[in-house]
């Protein structure tokens, strides 16, 4: 089994501007190209914290409730959650910046789960990450409750023998 | 209030080629690339439905199980499942065909949710949609449990009181 | 030689929307832009009904009479008109429609022939197309015409040897 | 009416090399591609000739005999064929070279009419072409042939009235 | 004139995946798209420094000594140098990182000037850059230099007064 | 050792319609765009004299006085200066040119430098350039000098071994 690794040896910062092919109608960057650069950042930080190819095995829910315009500059802060035998749990946060105007928000979070594969495609273990601080361990933890929620989603587990994610409903 | 609308009216089919630019280091589409791609589907399939320019307010959970390599055809059906006061739910199925093997399989199914606005983005009314087929019923039902669901992990709506959600976990 | 098959089972629709990149000074859709597109939407559908990889042959004549602008959704229905030997002749449709307004135009039609080949690029064979209605029959008996005008602006028949083509100039 | 201007001040040479995008799956360039190329270099000519924005009318049958491989160097070269009152016809012709090779082919031609236009997308008047050479006049002379055929095939011209182009068929 | 700021304000990190079409014939990343992704980053810098628009001033000369394949992991690292009256020099650093091998590698290094201008195009005063470490130091003083040299070449300063500049030739 | 070659037998011209994702927040052609274009048009320059293929080694100092705004045509003229062993030094031209305005400029020059290669990725010989006109005699001559300074810049020579590069500082 790999060796484990810190969460933070494998964060992943991506920038990106806004460029006008990436808008929509109202000059704002369309949805699915927020979610292509998300992939991205989430992938290129899965693989340095396995040091594997990885492909992406799904994207939870993501909700757009801000804006972000033409010229914009973008910031996707990719970072392990937790590691199962040979997938990874990955979060992306997404900022956008009005350079001019001095303003950062923050506009999306989204949490993104990657397979390590070997050259054939064939799955792989990955290390565990080790976690530091209390914001990672809450991060750790709550990956199990939507670990759960995708299974159910996927219809690969009951929803009464999802424990963790039961939990939510405060049962 | 604008006029009901059946959903066969918007239904929308798009094909794609997978190119050399879409894949991964395995040679098949990136997950992001497909995200994009069924933005745009479920995109125009909204904007046929309520006859205004719209923009993605969410996407729900979407996973990725079977690769779709290089040089493969991909369609993406896109097509209304309920609309709400402004917003609408979208279900964008995605079959991948290797033409010359003469295999086609689903690969993908997405709930997307867009909202209708005016040129100043300001949200807006949208038609009813009726429904005509058993299949149609099932996906306007469950389209509710999808929604609390949506805001329960916006942590707009407290778990407890999602209602339609609760009985997915039987309880 | 491949079983013949009906001309609906290869019909192939394309959606796409017209990006801020697509389009020219005025922002319409341009022209070369617009037939990069339909050669994909024809090739899918030669791919569809011979089971091959193919390749293009020809376009015919293509005129553009109504600028698609900006933001306009482009649908692009590619149908077999008549198979011959080793190639297809594919007719492709384009539908640009303006969804806020609600119009809805036929803008464009274009011939493409596409020559199905093996891995190493040699033709092969491809099954005949079954005619099933009037409109697939006047397209099969045209397609001879179209044929024999290719040939001849190809320098490959002499024009007195076109007899199809000649009944177009009464004589 | 603008002062009349020699074929050889508006030749224009685009030259670029086939990217991995660009092709399809045997590795050639992609008809659809290479359209795109040809459209581009003819406006950009149309332009230089009559110092307007040009948008396309037409583009004649192209046929695809020589693939194109990836790496290869295309040459496009556009050159103003003739120009009618407020349109110009445009031949470009297609260079496909392998350099390491040191082989250098032509490997397609095309016609395409472009149509002068103000900001508003009016129609207006262009500077006649100044014929110089032997070809210069070989190609203006069957530029009214190619015109008929366009006419004969958009339906706006009696196939007995296209008295150029009967010629062609030796009647 | 605007607040001097320090220089780790603006550092922008830029992470990139070589992708097939960036590529060449050898399989690794062309000199011209890394000087594109050079540019972004070093513009976001600039922007972020001053909180204005800006525009590429000068790229100095950049070496490509270790070539990048396809699938590694680009990561640029922008940085201010110095702010003159109206423009900044921003080093870039980039690195290019092996993940299945375990390698990162310092690739090249270039130093761009910015001007900030206002939304009409006309240069605008810039905040000074506050120097705190002693690399920032060192990056400051040869600033000075590489401003002469690019003077210099660019025949707006006459090479016998280049004063820092000629240091370097110990003179 | 290859065979000369005159200079002119690889000059290359490159068209290119400055599109609307090419441009920054002004709408004008972005800097590290233009560097795109160079770099391709001066390695297809470069593999045209020694039918290799050939890498990106340097690209010089490159300054941007002139904005090239959307809708402009941008020409690239590359040209080689001198060869050195395994290498070449080619300057690529720009003009940009308002077709409508009737104006064309220059805009800006650079040097880049390529080296030959084998599939391997091995350095290899190239041609000698034959020098027929006072400009190229001129440009051979300056070669030296840039190329002192390239190696000066890249730590690989001692300021005060470039001869060639102390004479423009008249020393």
């Amino acid at each position: 089994m790999p060796k484990p690794k810190s969460i933070k040896e494998s964060i992943t910062i991506m920038t990106e501007m806004v460029m006008p092919n990436d808008t929509n109608t109202l000059g704002n960057l369309m949805g699915g190209n927020l979610m292509r650069m998300m992939d991205i950042a989430g992938a290129i930080t899965a693989q340095k914290h396995c040091n594997r190819i990885v492909v992406t095995a799904s994207v939870d829910n993501v909700s757009f409730v801000n804006p972000i315009p033409l010229g914009n500059v973008v910031t996707l802060e990719g970072k392990i959650t937790r590691a199962f035998t040979t997938s990874m749990e990955v979060v992306v946060n997404v900022f956008s910046e009005n350079i001019p105007a001095g303003t950062k928000t923050k506009t999306n979070q989204a949490f993104l789960t990657f397979v390590a594969v070997d050259q054939t495609g064939r799955p792989i273990e990955v290390p565990e990450a080790i976690i530091e601080t209390e914001e990672e361990k809450e991060l750790y933890d709550s990956a199990q409750r939507r670990r759960e929620l995708r299974l159910v989603l996927a219809g690969r587990l009951k929803p009464e023998e999802a424990t963790a994610l039961k939990s939510i409903f405060n049962l």
